[in-house]
């Protein structure tokens, strides 16, 4: 079962080699463990619901305590604090689980009526807030779209097929696998996020580098809002004004509820294969990735780790045996201290593959980088989606973990990630604590590429204290990021916690074209409150 | 000198050769050419302006009736006519030029102040009608953004250059060449089009294949509005919110006038050329194409012409005998009667064009393809911008000649192509007149393609009649597109000429987002009245 308090299935756990132990208490010292809440416990906190939904919607809604809590929050550190603390604040009044259209409207009638905030909820895997309720004196419905998880239409012609909105990623492969296509769309949270979730949140996959964002995979669909039922027809193409699909990605469940999802599929691939190469420093790595990227060859995935990441990772990795043949070897071919571990993907015909493995073994080379093969490529794409886990085992010894990221043009890519990692790194020695900070990038563009920066810090004596330092280190690093050319957010999106960021970001007359779009579709401000525009 | 009344420079003319005019009078009848105005008599017909621009203004400002005139059309058949008759119905009442982004500002304040019109003006390329001035009791100025057209910014790590939104395609690409880069965006008005005209309008390339689409190209910029400056800062990519950019593209002028873009550019290729195959029918060519893309194989052009085109391609290209060799060839291979010409760019390392090249010519062979090199393809790159000068030819003998496009998914090409065709040959017969259609599907996505159809037919005995003709064809086949899954553009834009269609396509809520926006940034209705929404 879905683990009610963290990542994931609660049967699975990802347990810690020893090295990473010691590696980290190196860093940052020895954790000492917080108590977590019981399930029982917080339940007992939910207070009694406001709404009362009537026999027509009653077979629809759930008011039980549980339903509630496992809705309230989604997967920010914030979040995780909450539910591990035990202290949530807000709870939704009830979940709603809709099976069609026809329930989404109804649900949409009875907000309009009775002045209920309605929250969209797909895979709950926000780490930006999305999905939690505030406590604006209003009562808020979550509508959990989980019962919307078929593969409704498939044109293989057009390589077109229609999902509900609900489908998480795993139902959405296996649908489609089943007939010979695969969507593509790899975004860590793949266990459990949705196909529109993914709209929602402009959400990018480990593979967009082939497969596209899922801005370039939504082709269209149904979007039910307080106004009517917007359609978004396919067309491959359309010089026909703005395009409506740029509105609804990105609108957070603010303009309406996606119900249905049509999105641009491919035949599954004749070939994969996930590859790893070694460089010698920084510079050398990052030119190296641009050059691969502005050269357009046709890889499918792209990681380049730094110094401190690539430490990390082999620190962490298990078997210090051969991790330490494996280093021996790359510092006899130049890659010793400093060394940045990149991770390239193939795929496509075996012609196509072939080729551009060739190429880019050759622009890796010209930059010294040292090719290692397969093995450690096998070993990323067996653990792709594995990650979430680690903080679990992470917590269990003291530990909160959390990520940053953004995007910035590749002139800017030095400085910025220089400012995350010292803002992080820095912020909380007047604690005489220290943040063990390493940072890959992750998502490539001819124009630059995604930062994305993970801290470990040790948990304080109190959920409260532990709080502060995550807010510390989030609000300054976050301030630093938009005010230097950096997006609040390459693939998280908004939520509320980017809320505060994105003025600087879209300027004065971006936020009136975004105001002025959700106050179209919902004059009433009845639909995911604070979510997007604070 | 730019003809007045036509396209492109004056002194350069295409000759038509002989085997193409008897190619025409076969397949519709010789044609009986109408008498053209003189700019002269046009000029004496351009009433009094209604603009007294005062002295801080004047310096921008040409109210001469010869600037008039030639800023009150586009290239549209409509357009063409109203040119070639003298009766052009409105005028702009004054011609602005503005050199900077601050005289863009003073120009939007005297148009608030005085409620006059505002009309952006590109290259004058429009086939939709976007710079036509309407009469609705109101001043209009026409702002020529052609003094903005130098290249500001060149970042050529990130890959970006800024350009003035006046810079027409030649200069984008000279002042790049300059520097080693190309955009790669070559629209057929290249020549005369502008990169500013390219984002209002959202355009297309011929190499969109390889380079992506202006929207895909536009990466950020500025944009003078009533309600102050828009700035649209540069990230490789983002999920914060809806894309304020995919706001900008296609507005047609409607939220502000777009005065500097930022474009993703790329590195000259090493290696570049076009080749050609005829498929024996339809068929076996469709599918191919659809593979093609669908394969990912790294083309950067492809064109599909249909058996008619094919024909009169051929027909027209002079060279009888050689043609006549090329085709016993051709029948001899499979390939003889309805057969249809592929042809396809490969752009970027050798490695990659010998790769792609290989790719392509394998999967044309396994669909009956008879690969003929690149000496057509080298005529097509050749003559890629000169199509609408052939218009003149055309003119001179008596003929009436347009196009129409648009874009739908893979399952839906050859219905609504069909139907296309269909209409536009049928659409003159209780006239007793012909109509020669022939079709291209001209830009490939994985869902789908464009479909462009060209359509001639005679001139009447009047411009009123020649008039008449157009309108009945492009408005039954214009609804016809909308109502059976085309979008009413995918390159050319909405303007005044499409704007009736639109909702079709957009839904009522699509619309009402569209107007709400439009009403964000212009609440007065100011700017560009009448054009994308009605």
């Amino acid at each position: 079962m879905r683990r009610w308090n963290g990542w994931g299935d609660e049967t699975f756990n990802l347990a810690m080699p020893e090295q990473g132990h010691d590696f980290l208490a190196s860093k940052i010292g020895t954790g000492r463990p917080l108590t977590n809440a019981t399930l029982e416990s917080v339940c007992a906190t939910v207070p009694e619901t406001r709404l009362t939904p009537g026999p027509e919607l009653d077979a629809l809604i759930d008011t039980s305590p549980e339903a509630r809590v496992r809705h309230a929050r989604g997967q920010s550190l914030a979040d995780w604090l909450a539910m591990r603390s035990g202290d949530y604040g807000v709870f939704p009044d009830a979940v709603a689980y809709p099976s069609s259209n026809q329930d989404v409207r109804k649900l949409l009638a009875w907000a309009a009526e009775q002045k209920i905030n309605l929250i969209p909820y797909g895979g709950g895997t926000s780490v930006a807030g999305h999905i939690n309720p505030v406590d604006n004196g209003t009562p808020v419905l979550t509508v959990d779209l989980g019962k919307m998880n078929r593969l409704m239409d498939l044109d293989t012609d057009s390589q077109i097929a229609t999902f509900g909105a609900g489908t998480p990623g795993p139902l959405v492969e296996s649908q489609l696998r089943a007939h010979g296509f695969t969507l593509g769309h790899f975004p860590q949270s793949f266990e459990l996020s949705t196909i529109g979730g993914w709209v929602a949140s402009r959400s990018s996959g480990q593979q967009s580098l082939r497969y596209g964002r899922i801005e370039q995979l939504f082709a269209g669909g149904r979007i039910e809002t307080l106004q009517g039922t917007l359609t978004l027809p396919t067309f491959p193409a359309s010089s026909a004004g703005p395009d409506i699909r740029e509105m609804v990605l990105g609108s957070e469940g603010r303009i309406g509820l996606i119900t249905e999802v049509k999105v641009r599929i491919t035949r599954l691939p004749e070939h994969e294969s996930f590859h790893v190469v070694f460089f010698p420093d920084w510079e050398t790595a990052r030119t190296a990735s641009r050059k691969l990227v502005q050269n357009r060859t046709q890889l499918s995935m792209l990681r380049l780790s730094n110094a401190m990441e690539t430490e990390t990772q082999l620190a962490l990795a298990g078997h210090p045996r051969l991790i330490g043949m494996l280093e021996r070897y790359l510092s006899l071919r130049g890659a010793g201290t400093g060394k940045c571990m990149m991770t390239f993907g193939v795929t496509g015909s075996h012609r196509q593959c072939r080729n551009a493995l060739l190429e880019a073994r050759s622009i890796c080379k010209a930059h010294k980088g040292v090719y290692t093969g397969t093995r450690l490529g096998d070993k990323w794409a067996a653990k792709r989606f594995s990650m979430p886990y680690l903080r679990e085992a992470l917590w269990q010894m003291g530990y909160a973990v959390d990520t940053l990221e953004t995007a910035t043009d590749w002139d800017n890519v030095d400085n910025l990630s220089g400012l995350i990692e010292t803002s992080l790194r820095e912020g909380l020695k007047d604690k005489q604590e220290n943040t063990h900070v390493f940072t890959h990038l992750s998502h490539f563009y001819s124009q630059g590429c995604s930062i994305y920066t993970t801290y470990v810090f040790r948990v304080g004596d109190s959920y409260d204290e532990t709080l502060a330092r995550w807010q510390r280190l989030k609000t300054s690093t976050s301030e630093l990021i938009v005010n230097n050319r950096g997006t609040i957010s390459h693939q998280h999106g908004v939520g509320k916690d980017h809320a505060p960021y994105l003025p600087v970001e879209k300027g004065e007359l971006g936020m009136l074209a975004i105001r002025s779009l959700c106050n179209t579709f919902d004059p009433d401000a009845i639909l995911n409150p604070k979510t997007l525009v604070e």
